[in-house]
């Protein structure tokens, strides 16, 4: 039996799909979802796609946006069928799941995922949640069209690095390449999602760069942005990955971190690391969190200060530990 | 008849085999020339890849730097078998070609290739000369090692923007498969190439955004750096690549320009395009020269009058065109 013949007996005589996703949602997560809906959709299926704010514009360009309700968090209804995409566990949504709910299904490719859903299409094996809705149409009666193909090498390739993860296997490229056949168009995807970056990116990695810090050693890059440094929307919606990403991408650079100041005496700090320093235990200090290697938190205080202590601590914990630690 | 034992037909009796490359070798030409070098070897013959500089330091940790011999320019020998890679024509070399040579063997994938070979292999199908290596192996009785599968992926990701060129097709990602398949260490690729930029490279970036400009309509950006404005070494071996595409890659611009004055009057400059601006014509004003997207010059002057007169014709010649002249 195939899963898609397991998911269709839940779908069985239900019209209305809500499918939810999680916060700050990236190419996989909305690919996949935007995939799932236009799938769903072309076998006579209502689908929506609930996000709580709008669309981030880099991913305006994907097919199927008229699948998207931007509704503010509620109670979901519970004669609904459910089905969340990329999301590790129900702390994830947006939304309140109801109680007796007719049925969630839970499509996720997160070795933490919590097993939450009715039904569970869980492949911790998959690099991207998109892989695993392309084995469900595949085998299924459904057409993978340029559109959905579209959707799918977007949410596949974002979660890969553009397969240069280690996530990236044998299937990865399989499916891409089958993606491509079935007419994902590579063109739009690169220009809108690597060539359209707003203005405001640009100003940032200017404004961050001004000010600059190396440690003596080299392990360390930071930038600090303070608040009045640009103008109030640029500085809370530009995103920063790009800044912070030059700097962990530097030699010998093992922690890169970013200090803005979001509001007067509040500093929002992203931190990110190469090879082997824990970022999620620092940013636990101050009551935030995240990954190994990618966390973020926010901290109270002066900017100078709160600067100089967290250079102290990474620069502390990094001494004496070095390339050789490298897991590549 | 398999291209291998055409190739073989060639080859038979003979063991010295020079391999030429371009100058300013890139990833696709090295990742070629080493793998079919490592191959070559497998099978006893005694290949040397020529370079009249060392390997860029980005390509160092690609396995075969054994086969590498970097010599001044020369006459090379008659009585040796010669094989260009990734060369569309003989001025691409930095050695010159004996007259009544043994036999040239021409491997590459330019649509311009001259077929300058005693033995043709041409591919301009092929996103990059590693594709057509892996498939002249594949066919071969070579084993496709680690190492050869860790240049051919270094190769084709190098040539395709990560799979996310146009030129990317179905068995291009088939073939990164194989590779993978095959052992090809893309944590290695990822590290050495996207992670470890030196510190240099930031600087430039760094330095170049202190002297921003963008035009008025937004379509043009453009960096500055004075001769001073950095140590003399970093100035000069810097790798502003990345400093030039943050610049293109910012939504609405066109064509993005950076003047480096590498000595007190003389100015590099170098140009992008996005989608529809011809770089190349006007490279072509100041002597200089290259492709519609990718053009650079050296233009003798005041740095600030240069800089002047340069976006004049880049803004004059953009008025009144734009996104609607974007090709994807």
């Amino acid at each position: 039996m195939t899963e898609w013949s397991k998911i269709n007996s839940y779908l069985h005589g239900k019209s209305d799909i809500l499918i939810l996703i999680h916060e700050k949602p990236d190419g996989d997560c909305l690919g996949s979802a935007l995939a799932l809906g236009l799938a769903l959709e072309s076998k006579g299926y209502n689908p929506e796609i609930l996000m709580p704010n709008k669309m981030p514009e880099i991913y305006e360009f994907l097919p199927g946006q008229h699948l998207i309700s931007i509704k503010p968090p509620y109670l979901l209804p519970h004669d609904v069928l459910i089905i969340a995409v990329d999301c590790a566990d129900t702390k994830r949504f947006e939304y309140r799941l109801p109680k007796n709910s007719v049925g969630i299904i839970n499509i996720d490719h997160h070795i933490s995922n919590t097993s939450f859903g009715d039904y569970n299409l869980v492949d911790a094996e998959a690099a991207a949640a998109g892989e695993i809705i392309y084995k469900l149409l595949h085998e299924s009666d459904i057409k993978i069209t340029g559109d959905i193909a579209t959707c799918l090498y977007t949410a596949i390739s974002s979660d890969t690095g553009s397969f240069s993860y280690s996530n990236t296997t044998y299937q990865t490229l399989q499916i891409a390449a089958e993606l491509l056949a079935k007419g994902a168009d590579i063109d739009s995807i690169r220009y809108n999602i690597y060539e359209k970056k707003p203005l405001k990116d640009l100003l940032i990695i200017k404004k961050g760069l001004d000010n600059l810090y190396l440690s003596p050693e080299g392990q360390v890059a930071a930038c600090t942005i303070g608040y009045g440094d640009l103008s109030k929307n640029d500085l809370l919606t530009a995103d920063t990955d790009g800044l912070i990403n030059i700097l962990r991408s530097t030699e010998g650079v093992e922690v890169a971190l970013l200090f803005k100041e979001v509001a007067p005496g509040q500093v929002k700090l992203s931190l990110r690391s190469k090879s082997f320093y824990n970022v999620n235990e620092l940013a636990q200090e101050y009551e935030g969190g995240g990954h190994p290697r990618a966390a973020g938190c926010t901290i109270r205080g002066n900017l100078s200060d709160i600067v100089d202590e967290v250079l102290q601590k990474a620069e502390g914990a990094l001494k004496g530990r070095g390339d050789n630690e490298r897991s590549n």
